[in-house]
């Protein structure tokens, strides 16, 4: 007798993830995909009604893989997908991988937009892709109709159900669901629709939302609570689409504009917590019917959200009295990752709607941090990367796979434009751009609002309709490097008198000087005090970042995102040529936008991602600024411009810098300034934010 | 060289659960207690300060167990022990168990009411002895102060803390102590005691409560809602004590007398549900602080709660409509056990207490009858053991160690004295003991509130002062066995109008007779539609019971229970007389109260009697009585007294039966009743409740 002939069974790739393996003919290619742990969606558990499961077969010879797919090998459409192609509509080659069986070798694309009904698309994808594995999941199912001989009750026939069609086992129920799932079950003719919501696999799943017959959409909300604007996304958990993104302002701003005079508010207000917790909460609902309404979404339908924000937000949300994080030693009252619900904070949204919230790195890293990490990730990157987020605190993360360090430093609010006396905040009219011309000392600028430079035609006419109101923090950073280049100031921050014989825009004050940026209503100067907050702030940045250059044991960084609203409009040219960020090829220095945003958004969407970064914030070592003794010196080096002693060869190469002068034997600034900077220096250093 | 000689461990043996094993000198008592499974509380972990690990030496030469037991081979009392003695006192032979170490072989009895502080005892112990797991622990700790080097939260060194000290992993936290975490810590300097709640194994121990320094109460309520009464223990979960029990009116009653008149008020009402579950809720927090109030507790120490109740209790008081238990097939909306909380319930408790639920065994047998189950055990015993619970339903619980099968059967309102001419609830005045002289057919009886027979010296006293107002449950099963003893009805339940030439007692009424019991005002007779109540309701139960008996195939029962307050106050013997059960030895029938709290009360003590009963019920044999083709002959069959065809031979040997008549070829009623006796068949078998 001959051997049997061998028979291979067909070879199935699915794109993008590249996973791959060989299945039996007439292996449905969403079984296929399941077992590869290919994460493709499927709420009516292969009825072929929900659509969800749609995927996309790429003809051709593709050689590396030795696949030649085509779309006769996949099973033709039966009646069912026939029916839903009918009554719901089917693209164009797209099939539904339920009712699909392999039948020969292919290559599968899990499309990352599969968008059902007539759901408003108004933001483009996401620009990465996030694998989906989200910690909601919708399952439909035909429950058994109640038997008196064996009356199991209807919420324990739903169980069996789940546990047999999904493999859904012990699984708890939302206490609000057993007033309804009768009535559900009912209306439902037995079929229904349960959203199970596991997170951890060490907890138990729990049926958290229950609808009559087919429900065929879940939204969450990933957002972001800074102290000046809250941001959100929602985004459907079924096709990982964003449907809907929009801030508002953070309604605490009454209650102080700064962090720590909100703690101060808490601390002198008997009721102030509670007034704080509720005006966060209550913006956050409102901009959740915002996002609501413009993505045509049910606020019913959202079941699950992921929340971020610095450590005092953080806490105010949870509703926990911030004042600890006030005052040495700055202890959280919850470092790890929390899970509770919506209705536990009041969110206006399904009643059992689950609540993630990431973990803060440390009193003054907050979980905006640990979602800006996870979104950059510098623990995976091979080279070092910096990841700055500017506010009145900057936050900062610097490491690679091999390590990963964090500090925060008390930049104070200059680069908000307080403390700046025409500092304001980046509003029309507001100067945002500034160039000085190093022979005339003239300046050129720009205002929000318009297009123009204040030296181009038109721009008088728009600066009659907006007018010129002050100067926004970027403009602060360039209008001082800019005076630096040109020679105003020296590399020690000093307005040099000796150029108010070059230019009539050098006035004196007293025993200082100041530039004349605009001689209008109001008249827009640059003073010595100003130059002189921008370098107290820019030196506790630059000397947080060197003490981790410090202990990662390195001269200079590979890479530099800037997180943040001011990482996206400042020009890290001049940044760097202030000396805010350590020396770097200027390619390498790029804004990221809300990268807090978009980790939770990553946090919301798979749940690897929240056991990726709460590992990640338990391995990164915490640097408190405070506690180190060469901060004070790293910090005094950091006052001269770009640095005392930090040479910036690469910034060089694309800026001409003055020429430098040997350091000087003592801190190198001048006398007349010394005592008021060294006790604004002590101040930053004590982190006295009260 | 010899041999190092054989050293062997002293061994332990622990009462009163004889477990046993050796362990090395110097193991203190409460590690090797551990090591064993033996359930020794602890609060202060090993510190010697919350004095709940009491133990005793049996002193003496156990030869059965080769055993020589004696205090001194305990460690002498150390520092902290004495100290814990002299501050707070030690009862004369006890230790402390965390403070004695092992030095030679022991028998040590692990107390069941140990009794700390001035907890203050008004109630005996319980009559048996619950072996304690209970899901609520309170774990003592000290937390490391907040550290700049390590920013770890306040909670989450408390979690770190938690796992050192006490081994708990993977802790959730109640979402309300994020807002109290850090006031608790510094308020105990560190120093805290957590409650923690773990029920299930596979679900994650959460922590439920916090308190400053050491705190050393731990308390549970086990609760009974019955249609007519609640009742509840309070007990500490550390010692296992009864502090106080105590009822009150279910206050729903003012809805409707029976469930059914409940039921149908919500389904006409579109408020009843909410006033049901608010009325249910308000009473039992109205007895919670009654309780507590007789023991001394703070409500905010009651950290777990065990709730049964009949299935529209049950679903009242959980807030579930309860409408579909009204009409076949009676489903319920959950049958399975319910894990929740108090604040969920609006119960006035610690905010972050759990309440559990026991499982209903089907539509008509709740989860009173499933903690009956649970304390009685008929899955326990080798013995058939009968349990039976009347009211409105009878619950019936019939089986052994093989197999157990469940029923229940409408028996109407006739035996709680409703659908009785003189009927009335049992309350002071109230006819609850009767007897007929068989030759005068002279009545004697007893009246609630006063010791004295009708014809003894100083009744008339005590009548003129209580009224003598109507005749309660226990005493219409009597009056009508007597009646029959004494040959005024016969088998068939017919008042023989013959028997007036005897007495003039027999007193005629239209087609049918009477019986005078009480010629006063108001009168007291007992009238052939009184007698039919009573047949109905009584064949009823026992053919339910009969279903059981022909499902397991017996045709007796070796021992019989009767649970509820009707079961205590009626005699077994004329129970048997009039056939509400099967003939058994008289010895064997025993009326065990409330055996649905004491149920509840072992599910609060101890979780491992929370899986069993869960694990009981789901292989109970549910029998639907409405299905049963025979109910319908067995219900005629056992409208006769004590039956048509059943013989009562264990009776007849302590009970002097009329003589049997032989079968009647039809039913054996009289026709000029029977068409209404059919109707009401008719509905009962149809369960036509609403």
């Amino acid at each position: 007798m001959n051997p049997p002939p061998v028979i291979t069974d067909p070879l199935v790739l699915f794109m993008p993830s590249g996973k791959r393996g060989r299945f039996p003919k007439g292996t449905p290619v969403l079984d296929a995909a399941r077992q590869l742990g290919v994460y493709v969606e499927s709420v009516c558990g292969g009825r072929a009604t929900c659509g969800r499961c749609q995927v996309v077969v790429q003809e051709g010879n593709f050689a590396k893989h030795k696949i030649v797919s085509s779309n006769d090998h996949l099973s033709p459409k039966g009646p069912k997908e026939e029916r839903y192609e009918r009554v719901r509509g089917l693209p164009d080659g797209r099939r539904l991988s339920c009712s699909s069986t392999i039948e020969g070798d292919l290559v599968i694309d899990v499309p990352q937009d599969t968008v059902i009904n007539a759901q408003v698309v108004r933001k483009a994808a996401l620009d990465r892709v996030i694998e989906r594995n989200p910690a909601v999941q919708l399952c439909y199912v035909e429950v058994d109709e109640p038997d008196m001989h064996k009356p199991l009750g209807d919420l324990d026939r739903l169980k069996v159900m789940l546990e047999k069609d999904w493999g859904w086992q012990d699984l708890l129920v939302s206490q609000h669901l057993l007033s309804d799932v009768q009535a559900i079950l009912r209306k439902g003719e037995w079929g229904v629709t349960a959203a199970i919501h596991r997170d951890l696999d060490s907890s138990r799943p729990t049926i958290i939302a229950l609808w009559p017959g087919l429900h065929n959409e879940a939204y969450g909300i990933a957002c972001d609570i800074g102290s000046t604007t809250i941001a959100m996304h929602l985004v459907s958990l079924l096709s990982g689409r964003i449907v809907a993104s929009s801030g508002a302002s953070n309604p605490q701003i009454r209650f102080g504009e700064d962090l720590m005079s909100r703690v101060s508010y808490v601390m002198m207000n008997p009721d102030g917590r509670e007034a704080m917790t509720s005006a966060v909460r209550s913006a956050v609902n409102e901009l959740i019917e915002k996002v609501c309404a413009e993505g045509g979404v049910s606020t019913e339908d959202i079941l699950d959200a992921v929340f971020v924000g610095n450590p005092i937000m953080h806490h105010l949300f949870l509703g926990i009295d911030p004042t600890e994080l006030g005052q040495a030693p700055f202890a959280l009252a919850v470092s790890g990752a929390v899970h509770t619900w919506g209705s536990e904070l009041g969110l206006k949204i399904n009643h059992g709607s689950r609540v993630y919230v990431l973990p803060c790195i440390a009193g003054h890293v907050g979980a905006d941090a640990a979602a800006a990490t996870l979104c950059e990730g510098p623990y995976r990157q091979d080279r070092m990367m910096l990841l700055v987020d500017v506010g009145t605190n900057a936050e900062i993360v610097l490491g690679n796979r091999q390590r990963v360090v964090a500090a925060s430093s008390p930049t104070g609010p200059a680069f908000e434009g307080a403390e700046i006396s025409s500092g304001q905040r980046a509003a029309p009219g507001a100067i945002e751009r500034v160039r000085i011309d190093p022979a005339t000392l003239e300046p050129k600028f720009r205002i929000i609002g318009s297009e123009k430079w204040s030296d181009e035609e038109g721009f008088a006419d728009d600066a009659e309709r907006l007018g010129i109101t002050g100067i926004c923090g970027s403009a602060i950073i360039e209008v001082v490097a800019e005076m630096y280049l040109s020679g105003i100031i020296s590399e020690d921050g000093v307005v040099d008198g000796a150029m108010s014989a070059v230019s009539p825009r050098i006035l004196q004050n007293g025993r200082t000087w100041s530039y004349l940026l605009h001689d209008g209503q109001p008249r827009i100067t640059i003073t010595q005090n100003d130059v002189r907050a921008i370098q107290l702030a820019k030196s506790a940045l630059y000397a947080g970042i060197k003490l981790l250059m410090e202990k990662q044991g390195v001269d200079h960084v590979d890479t530099i995102r800037f997180a943040g609203a001011f990482g996206s409009f400042i020009d890290p040219k001049y940044a760097m040529v202030l000396g805010l960020i350590p020396d770097c090829d200027l390619a390498e220095v790029k804004a990221v936008g809300n990268a807090a945003g978009q980790g939770a958004l990553m946090a919301l969407l798979n749940r690897g991602h929240r056991r990726e970064i709460e590992e990640t914030v338990r391995r990164i070592e915490k640097i408190e600024t405070a506690l180190e003794p060469n901060f004070q010196q790293l910090f005094v080096n950091a006052m001269a411009l770009p640095n005392k002693v930090d040479p910036f060869p690469k910034l060089a190469e694309q800026v001409k810098l003055p020429p430098r002068k040997l350091p000087a034997p003592d801190d190198g600034t001048p006398g007349d300034n010394a005592p008021r900077r060294r006790s604004r220096e002590e101040r930053a250093a004590r982190r006295d934010r009260g």
